[in-house]
């Protein structure tokens, strides 16, 4: 009985060995910031909700907080109310565009690799084929796209990439965008739209990153407020998209959840309104990211240098499976770390650790895992 | 381009409505309560976020938050955290529920009308089929549970049930759920599941109410905290259903919304361990129910009275169709009111009133409407 589709979704890798956590254990596992949000948004919101109560807002979210999320990134073709959708969280903005986007009997999700495990969750929930294309070990998995272009099949009607990457820490260059882009306008027929996953925006550490939605006119940007601003368990998110999508993805999302919590959009809004709010704590990741480099230079570890992000992803001895050098480093070193096989199988060589712990924990727990790499290359 | 399934998806009637509103309206349109929400949840919750900020809660939500919703409702097959699924309001509860309980290849959802348009239009998202079983007018669209029995198909795998009824105002009682819940376990093959909408459950007015889930095993119910504590904008809502069902239905909530606001958890843990809080409004309604339903005596209009809800329903003139009537109302009479088509065809010579607005606004409503019916049933 129940619906097979969801029956078949198997559980969470990352929760397996988050479970086997000890208090002691220094958890690079975590996929939240550590920072605590600022407490001037949620006066705002309690404000709000001491003078109006918390009704209901339209569907598609408060229109003040629309505007003031259309402004702020003002992209060519989505600088108005009209291309916002509020979500609960960057999670229902990726449901929501999944399904609004692709017809289940005709289209195909393209998934750059290595990725999060939600988007191919998410067609498969929804009956969606979804295939990965995978960036290149040997080039540190950046974003190449000629590769992408490469991969695309008669079928294909969406492209999704989350740049900054997790787990990669890569970010998609102005230049490859721009081969990407230029392909994708080349083609004939019905246009093949980009979804572009923004979440790790505020946490970029290069000059030259592209926007997609900033050169292609069918580009789809999900985003929120819990990488941003230490706000995961607000759940505040949006689509950022051409009026025509929007229109439909708010059809599907008032079925789906109605409207979103008003008490987090009104912290939203403060965020937005605040000068400087959305990059509020961008300082903190520049130097975290820095001093996490340092590390691991020291280390003697192969690791991919983070142009983005909040991970730093390690590479394993040959033949070691990440998910075996997980469980021995929660087990006898204490660590916790993401192994890369919850990312597909071509990430299995790779370790995903993330560094929003004190910077002391960070370096401990680097250092033990080279450690654990070094005692297993001697032995394999 | 995009999913048929979404482009599909109609406008709602009732925003079509709404949106003719004028400042000066009485506006007996409203889905949601006029009281404000108490701030000692909300303060609760503040004083949580200070000290922990708002970090992502398991997906299936807070356990100290689904224990005592598991406890408060204390049903015999599920007083248990492992019963509780917590969710984005009860819009998501259902949509959850509803995705993850039938398989589009094979499932009807029986639904009893009239009905909120919600359900229908969840499984026509889904790919569900769905099918309406009305009850009858004679009899104030009371339910009866042998119409139900009578209308359950070969593919019949679920039946969702409103009680407190939106629109009717009906309450299903314990006779006619013990008839409905016989027929149900004398079937052989698999169950037939029952959804029970429990939105309204603190608006009841009658004594002998039936709690489905009480007798029958098989009973999913989604609820929230919206109606009950004027909390309609906060999106906290449950699924309170048997283990095996919720551990499915969690994998589909983790993929559709990943969990539900903290914040927002914080607020209602504080309802639920709050002497009374989950029922601080009852008495408000009690009254208000009770002057109502003297105000509706008094207008000649013929009504039902209602058991549950904060509805009322009046019967138009013969032959008049109800979005007429509410089209008529707005421009001419500056009443808003529902149409009952907006609740399928079967309820399109009712209208739906709520009562939230002060009980002087209310009457004033009520005595334009009969006004406008007299005028009506003259004319034609």
């Amino acid at each position: 009985m129940f619906n097979p589709r969801v029956l078949e979704i198997p559980g969470s890798l990352i929760r397996t060995i988050a479970a086997k956590r000890q208090p002691s254990s220094i958890d690079l596992g975590l996929g939240e910031p550590s920072l605590k949000p600022k407490m001037a948004h949620f006066e705002h919101a309690m404000a709000y909700v001491r003078s109006h109560g918390v009704k209901y807002t339209q569907n598609a979210g408060e229109h003040a907080l629309r505007e003031a999320i259309a402004r702020h990134y003002d992209y060519p073709h989505m600088h108005r109310v009209e291309n916002v959708c509020v979500t609960t969280g960057s999670q229902e903005a990726m449901f929501v565009t999944i399904k609004t986007l692709l017809d289940p009997s005709r289209d195909e999700l393209l998934i750059v690799e290595p990725a999060f495990p939600a988007y191919a969750k998410m067609a498969a929930l929804e009956g969606i084929a979804a295939r990965g294309v995978a960036m290149d070990e040997a080039q540190d998995f950046a974003f190449d796209a000629e590769r992408i272009v490469a991969a695309i099949g008669e079928r294909t009607r969406a492209i999704v990439i989350c740049s900054p990457n997790n787990p990669s820490g890569r970010v998609i260059s102005r230049d490859q965008a721009g081969i990407l882009v230029r392909a994708l306008e080349r083609r004939a027929g019905d246009p093949i739209w980009l979804i572009h996953d923004e979440i790790y925006r505020e946490q970029t550490y290069i000059e030259n990153e592209a926007y997609l939605a900033d050169s292609y006119p069918y580009t789809i940007v999900t985003n929120s407020l819990s990488k941003s601003n230490a706000l995961t368990g607000l759940r505040l998110g949006w689509i950022l998209a051409p009026e025509e999508f929007i229109e439909q993805a708010i059809k599907a999302h008032a079925w789906v959840t109605s409207c979103t919590d008003t008490f987090a959009q009104q912290v939203g809004l403060h965020v937005f309104t605040t000068l400087g709010g959305v990059g509020e704590h961008v300082e903190w990741y520049r130097r975290q990211q820095s001093a996490v480099v340092n590390a691991l230079r020291k280390s003697g570890l192969r690791f991919i240098e983070p142009e983005g992000s909040f991970y730093a992803c390690v590479r394993l001895p040959d033949g070691v499976p990440s998910l075996d050098a997980a469980i021995a480093l929660v087990e006898e070193y204490d660590v916790v770390a993401i192994p890369g096989i919850a990312f597909g199988a071509m990430f299995d060589a790779w370790l995903r650790l993330s560094w929003v712990a004190p910077i002391d924990r960070v370096t401990e727990g680097i250092d033990r895992i080279a450690e654990y790499c070094r005692s297993n290359a001697l032995v394999s």
